[in-house]
């Protein structure tokens, strides 16, 4: 049962995962180290990809016109969002600061090319969408580096695809998967800003496991691993 | 520069993503220690989601019967997939290993929910596909965690997802989005097994990072980052 982690290794890796937070505000206008970056995005280039297609590209923006471009498509997208709902609802949503384009140091939008080593990737046949799911990991190693490094990263989702290929060139063929803003920050909150804000709550981790079959929360053969995930609380 | 993470928490969390493996054999039949693989799952939940929203569920999945029909589902589409490319890739795509449905203790299926919260959940209504990005996400943490706990993953994508949502009584509006099958192993490998046996090479880290815009490799105002890319090597 021992594996090769020491318990501080292990330790460093989890508090990555708990402590990594959506990072709208907080963020300082202090560089980011070009090493640290550098390992961030390693660390992003070995995710998973099926085929090993490795089919994610990074686009690394400071310039400011296309960042306030790319503000300019979040407004009007955040209008429209807006109109879905009724206050109070609204007003709350309209309330909430949800990026940091240009308050963060540096931006970087992750993008999916499907043509890279195809058109045949073992294991996307079955099921295309396994290539956009390998950027998503891709995504999530980023982001859990960047933790590590010390650096906030906030992903921007209220925009327009197509404004962001506008603005950013993006052939016809690749997708924008995540627009992300990177910078240290004052703080990394103790919880999700819309936990705290009290827009929704964490779910119970036993309320996201069925066992053997959708819905199935009480099976006699998994009898230990329920109780142990009812008693749970966080690694940290 | 100096953040809260000491040079050993650093050093365990890069080793989790430069150590992580898909693993299709070399599983062992010890069985999962029932704490680990609530860490486990923990680490999932605790993935980044749009709109807090969680989508995600976790389906468990011992049984022999259910296994052997999606054991069964991989055959189909293995031979489906097969018959799209010719000699000599067709062979060498049969002679890979690509599952371990039932070589391992566990398998688990990760499913993403839109009705979770919804229908308005913040951030997901100009990117619809963000929810799905978002189990992506916890599969990755949940992946990561594994590597941490000493226990392999395998992503099974040559799968019908139509057989996975009849063999697991999974509802129409949910999503199956990743197939694993988790256990200890008896190696970890040093490289991804389709690297290993030539099928396609890792991309050099240079080759996926654009600047400003998609294709801009060589701009003078980010000289510094890119000479830190190229001579780059793994953290580790």
């Amino acid at each position: 049962m021992n594996g090769d982690f020491s318990p501080e290794e292990k330790d460093g890796f989890y508090k990555a995962v708990f402590s990594r937070r959506d990072v709208r505000s907080h963020f300082t206008s202090e560089p980011i180290d070009e090493k640290a970056l550098s390992r961030i995005l390693n660390a992003a280039h070995h995710a998973p990809s099926v085929g090993f297609s490795q089919p994610w590209n990074f686009i690394l923006i400071k310039d400011k016109e296309s960042r306030r471009k790319v503000k300019n498509s979040f407004d009007k997208e955040r209008m429209r969002s807006s109109s879905l709902i009724e206050d109070p609802k609204r007003s709350k949503y309209l309330s909430l600061r949800l990026e940091g384009i240009l308050n963060s140091p540096l931006n970087v939008c992750v993008t999916y090319d499907p043509s890279k080593f195809g058109p045949f990737v073992i294991g996307r046949s079955s099921i295309p969408e396994t290539g956009i799911y390998s950027v998503c990991c891709a995504i999530q190693n980023l982001w859990l580096a960047a933790r590590a490094e010390d650096i906030g990263v906030g992903w921007v989702s209220i925009l327009s695809n197509d404004d962001l290929k506008k603005i950013l060139d993006i052939p016809e063929h690749v997708i924008p998967v995540a627009y992300l803003c990177l910078g240290h920050v004052t703080v990394f909150a103790e919880k999700p800003d819309l936990e705290k804000a009290g827009w929704l709550d964490r779910l119970a981790l036993k309320d996201v496991v069925y066992y053997e079959r959708w819905n199935n929360v009480s099976d006699p053969n998994w009898q230990q691993i329920r109780e142990m995930i009812i008693s749970n609380l966080d690694y940290a």
